[in-house]
């Protein structure tokens, strides 16, 4: 088989997750590493790899040896690089979300269509074991047609504050990836959004004028109602749960916990937490993302999360930004 | 100790439950059954049981030796008994809702005061193991501040479109007991639904101009999100599941089942569906709720579920009426 | 319906709860309970049901009003009480064991034969929700050819020293309940026993030469293994579990708790303990035992638990002490 | 860090998974693949992992730049391996069992000692999460003294009868694996075993002289009790649950799955079955056993499994077959 080549943007935290799993892929390999902000021990790492390091973002997309890259830069530099990349013709995996900016998302994916290089968004959820077969079973019929969805998603601690600043609001940040998830497991377009969200218990949040704990409900194309919950602090684990409910049964998803052990004493009976991060919880969606995007690239096939998966999230969350400052429930239609 | 003596207005499904539980109390007499539509079976069952059948309410009213009342007759009789029954110093136990009308459900609360009388209403969830292990676990803090409440309340079959027509309608009839729950699990008041709602599989509930599904979020006075789902087809059984997630963490109650078994075969592996029907998912509850009452006049202390706690629910079902039709969340002050 | 009239010999614990079950019966009249060593409390408590209160077990036996008895008393007293009701020509049903010798069972067995009386021992958990739904299971061969089981019956305190001096011994008093279950459960009869046990956490019990802990092994004429565990002090609950596994698959009996509820905070996840005593877990089995004997009575059916049933736990018994004592495996037919 | 340099004898299934695991550890490089029946396939695999492919076992023994090796091979050559590593100087990791003779498992302990080389024996299930957890929590006192220990452990679907003949028995084949388990668990000695066996679903197997069911009861140095059911054939998965009940409380170990899912539909609720083989259930296990011996060579401590793990269950597969054959419990005593 052809190796494949790959460049890596964006040397943080997501880039070294999306680096190991890349390394442990068949002919496929890992060129260089760009970012202009490397740290020495990530650098130190990526060298022992055998990965060129580079400062320089350009050194990815003028190398003509790389066949696609990966985005894993800060947000703000999504729609920059996909650019970038597919004018190089370099197929691309871009972290969510494309931007903020539904004009230049569009126009973003106007660049892709035109240069006809494949682009899949990182909504790694939809590699899940658990989410997929959910999705399987609804797609199937199991359970009729979808008449309710819960998604409950929160976090076990917030982040700091200064990435609560810098992390483009709560529904681009956090519930942008339940949106995806809706939409995969629903089947079906969302029309409408109600969000509900305050700082529940951080004050440093509420000075921002940021939240910490929202609801939002949702309507769907095909009649189907459905609830968002997330939290940044759910102090027990990294909360992932889910129901489809319709007019022939329910598909519940439940949490995942590190062992499937029970502990009873006179004190009570106990399980495990559920799985403490979502680096833990998602680490096999991680890589069967990464799979996924380089099957895609060599069987030439259309990608799992396509750039409009990458869009209707980010117009999810500007309607709740809206409808959150109005107090009104707001069609999609509104904010395209 | 003074034995107390109990009428029964109204003879259908849920009078039986409550004469079949009010004979096993201790002290307590069972004196008069009445319903204009006595069934020649239940006449037979309660004579049996040394029960005085009557066809006529007033033979209940009027009967000095009968201290307390249980109202089991029809919705639409229901405050009217009220009144009556307090005009005649009984103390009184009626099934929700007390009226579909707010001013009348005002003015029969009024009557009760005047008369010095006891009123419970027929929440009997608030009896229930589960819902009361969890409201005991919010009340005392465990979860911290309520943020988040889920409640989803499925029936298994449909009722007869005769039964669709003279409910009072879903909200009235359905849900009613969610809003009752939600209270009583969050411990703090309703301020705002917003109603979604729709006949999803019946399309005769669908020309009445009715629903059979419905999603309703809700605003509490301490700042705490909610939804409620309901269905009138779970196909599975009487689904009854919450949690209340707070600053602290959560609280879930799941489905009670008929057993505790697991089979495992090559077709799979199972376990029991939820118990088929509220009668048996509650009968504890019920028998629990009636002991409530009579304690509460024993002991003559306040109702566990008081005539308040009737006409908070039923303006949260009117607002969602007007939420529904408006396609817009209503403060419940609106409607009051 | 002909109303049947029953006299209770024994007014301690076990025989109140079924005092308690025969009141709740329809057509069926507590004639006399008779107990030599009757409490001013439970005399006090009988009297206000109507129950005539004598301390001469024969008032019961010569009541020619009486139709049948449950015995309730002491176990070194079932196997004369059975002969004297059975030579009175009344039903009977006695709680477990008929006796501690092998030869007197079989002998009182003969009594009850020739006088045609029927007599139903009191293995409750024949009417157990789950037991019952394990039974059935596999008896309609939905895990195929039985080949493993294990059963797990654990107290949550151990009784007091002098209880264990009078009860008969560890197998006798414990294990029983579970050789019935595990006939019941694979369908088959027991041939060998090896039992293991030693007293683990009391001293005392151990200076008596009893035991609190034991696990024992069962061959079964089908074939199928089996073990049974069995502690007297397990904390955290009355702890009932077992398997049946086969051929085509397994069918597992879970504790039952007292709520379906999950907590879940930073200090972990909990469920509920199981069910604390053997009254609230088998509280519905105990009323169903004792209807199943009016209904045999009415019906002129067989007992749902034979004589026979009562014999052969109480061999399995005295196999498990010859094993105990010699460290060999014995069988069945050595003891008979 | 310097490279650890290793050769791997034996090129089949458990070769290649460790093979793999190897290959994605750090600083450890895996030089040679020896077996005289590679296939082409396997040996095509190893090459383009840039592995030195050989049908010469002594191609590793005399390499001296080989540091240590993992004996995957079939069981009759591991004693001879050993043997040959060690006096090579190299570490080693060998699969169980050592040899299935007592005798010759003493002396190459013996000269594994002699040679000061290390030896990890490959219980992979010390290194899963789940049996781990247990085990620490044993460890660390959180159920108090071990009383019953409860260990199944079943095969999804029978191996072929060629395999059946070939696998050293029954005992040493499966059983090996939870006598680890059980020692690992309770953590003190097994004094005894009794073992009941039977061939229940395969006439071929029968025939053989072999079985496919057991039931094994241990007694411990400590005083718990313990059971092992095996069976070759499940259906529903790989079943790997185990109990352990002590002074203070209990920790249940339940079988992992695919998906935390459940299904409710009108047929029934449904939840995945158990992972479906072992090479699924262990795959971490597998995974962490390697780093686990490497570990030990780089830091020069002791193995997690050390020879003598790799004796005493081999001996307790030597006393369960003549416990079978004889129909008594039989003590380690006799066969060491």
């Amino acid at each position: 088989m052809k190796e494949l080549n790959l460049g890596i943007l964006g040397a943080g935290r997501i880039g070294k997750v999306h680096a190991e799993n890349v390394l442990k892929l068949s002919d496929v390999r890992l060129v260089t590493m760009a970012d202009p902000y490397f740290s020495d021990e990530m650098a130190a790492w990526a060298a022992a790899q055998g990965i060129r390091v580079s400062k320089e973002p350009e050194d990815i997309f003028s190398d003509p040896d790389i066949d696609a890259v990966l985005i894993c830069s800060s947000s703000n530099t999504h729609a920059e690089f996909i650019v970038r990349a597919a004018r190089a013709g370099k197929d691309i995996f871009c972290e969510k979300p494309i931007d903020y900016d539904i004009d230049r998302i569009r126009e973003t994916l106007k660049v892709v269509e035109e240069c006809g290089v494949k682009l899949q968004v990182g909504f790694m959820r939809r590699f899940d074991h658990n989410h997929k077969k959910a999705h399987e079973a609804v797609r199937d019929g199991l359970i009729g047609e979808p008449h309710i969805l819960h998604i409950t998603s929160r976090d076990p601690i917030p982040p700091t504050l200064d990435y609560v600043k810098h992390c483009g609001g709560f529904y681009y940040d956090i519930t942008i990836h339940d949106f995806d998830l809706a939409r995969y497991l629903v089947g079906s377009e969302i029309t409408e959004v109600y969000a509900m969200g305050a700082a529940r218990f951080d004050e440093e949040v509420a000075k921002l004028g940021e939240i910490d704990t929202s609801l939002v409900t949702l309507k769907f194309e095909n009649g189907c109602y459905g609830t968002i919950d997330n939290s940044r602090q759910a102090h027990y684990g990294y909360v992932q749960r889910n129901e489809v409910f319709g007019s022939k049964g329910s598909i519940e998803v439940f949490d995942d916990r590190p062992t499937s052990i029970q502990i009873s004493t006179e004190e009570g009976v106990s399980i495990d937490k559920p799985l403490w991060f979502f680096m833990q919880r998602y680490a096999d969606a991680f890589r069967a993302e990464i799979e996924a995007f380089v099957d895609c690239i060599r069987n030439d096939t259309e990608p799992a999360v396509t750039g409009i998966d990458g869009l209707i999230p980010a117009l999810c969350a500007k309607a709740c930004v809206l409808s959150l400052k109005e107090g009104r429930p707001v069609k999609l239609s509104e904010v395209q």
